[in-house]
């Protein structure tokens, strides 16, 4: 079988489909990338696009997918509730099929490098890719925004960016690029408008905070709806399942008298992570995805 | 794509090891064949065989295990929980792409007439196959179980089989042989050796007892374990999911003062019915096949 890698740019474009119907054409055009989904949020004001197909191909739709952003995205005029320091704000590369996390660390190095030379956008390089150990979390490097990373890059040798120019791009900002594992972008919408609260579990609920393993969180607000969300990552659905993030939302909502209005996957997520859910609630204790028809169907 | 048809024989064998590993040998013998699971109970004594591949290639398994398996079991001795009248009790043929519900007809008539003409066993036709209405449903050819089967073959007119021989053969007894929908078996393990309890809970909740629609249960002791379960058959799991059955059987039980132990698929099970039960739990409301990573690299 070919080597798969999946690649999950995140834009800071959620509003405007003109837009997003071009990077999407730019992301396919690429012969041999498959565009799998296209998540975009109006209140985040984000798109989060999953693509995959063989490493050198999707290397490549992502160099052309930066590029056709920072033509179309003013970062610096952005207006949405999610962190984010570029037009395209991470870029990950994500092992799949028959290829190492360090193919997809030299991939990411060798695209942040085209990023830096060829768009003059200064690149952080994160998680597995990290050279700067201070910049492996995609947090530290976001931390305070747009704003602070510019003067943290202005003041603080430590912040001199893998690749590029050593100042944030005027419209494009930065971009983080990296390799990662195979994360879940996991929201629980909560029925109150007051983002302290879901600001409040988050902070209770993820692992900075001394809560569940492999859990990121925020507490934003969804003005378009009058509501809040509890927005998780989970980077390791195996150490913490979708089932007891959900219930460690659900019950620290119940402290506060709060609702669960519904939940929400952003992008794909792994035939093995909702087996988890199903094999957890009916009580499943073999459930596994030899049992799936579709997945035998598809091995034959 | 290739037309692709599955067909689930149950064979009243649960406990020899090598009379299931020369029935799956006979199955997977056939060019195009694959047998894509083999599930099987020593307390029902009882085995289930999911294959599938093209119509003929299926068909032809389905007939030489029916053959191999007269030779190997002895119904008439046959001593385990599940009801059954024959050494092959019931050959489902279901259609699964691009094959229709009547080929589907077609190709169990097919099979039952050679099975009648050259194996000399009487053949019941059923479900969507069925051509005497009262012999639509599995549990009315199964009432009272083999012994009465053959009295009402000997006395009423009604029951003269569909192919073969007017009587029970000596030792393979008779076959049900039909087409039907995708069907989940779900079997929910009760803490308690009372099987009583759960005859109860099966009459209170299945279609035939005014219960929830799409939906076979049958109470039946665990002798190995001690324990007793509530065995089902999700007919139509749109109308009646996974997770509906398994909360109405926790709610019954609850009433007997009786815990779940764990819960049991049998064969496979489509990915959309597990999809339900994850989206119900965790408030997913538009969770589809198509947010799951495996299914997209599939199409790929």
């Amino acid at each position: 079988m070919k080597p798969l890698v999946e690649c999950v740019p995140n834009v800071s474009e959620g509003r405007d489909p003109q837009v997003l119907d071009l990077l999407a054409a730019v992301v396919t055009q690429v012969p041999g990338v498959h565009l799998l989904d296209l998540h975009r949020d109006e209140d985040h004001h984000r798109a989060v696009l999953t693509c995959a197909g063989e490493p050198e191909a999707v290397a490549q739709a992502a160099f052309t997918l930066v590029q056709a952003a920072m033509e179309r995205i003013d970062v610096s005029r952005h207006m949405g509730q999610h962190p984010r320091i570029g037009a395209v704000d991470v870029v990950p590369f994500v092992p799949l099929r028959d290829v190492t996390m360090a193919q997809c660390v030299e991939l990411a190095r060798a695209v942040g490098a085209r990023i830096g030379t060829e768009l003059e956008i200064p690149v952080f390089l994160y998680e597995e890719a990290a050279v700067v150990p201070q910049r492996k979390h995609l947090e530290h490097i976001r931390k305070g925004g747009l704003e602070a990373l510019g003067r943290r890059m202005h003041t603080d040798a430590l912040w001199r960016p893998d690749f590029g120019p050593p100042k944030l791009h005027p419209t494009a900002g930065a971009v983080v690029v990296g390799a990662r594992d195979i994360l879940i972008a996991f929201n629980v919408v909560l029925d109150t408008d007051n983002v302290a609260i879901a600001q409040a579990i988050a902070k209770q609920i993820r692992t900075s905070g001394g809560g569940l393993p492999a859990l990121k969180a925020l507490g934003i607000q969804l003005p378009s709806r009058g509501l809040v969300q509890v927005s998780m990552n989970l980077t390791n659905y195996r150490k913490t399942p979708l089932h007891v993030a959900f219930e460690a939302v659900k019950h620290q909502a119940d402290q506060w008298g709060v609702g669960i209005v519904e939940s929400e996957l952003v992008g794909l997520v792994p035939q093995d992570a909702i087996l988890h859910v199903a094999a957890h609630y009916l009580k499943l204790p073999h459930l596994a995805s030899r049992q799936i028809l579709e997945t035998r169907l598809c091995e034959e």
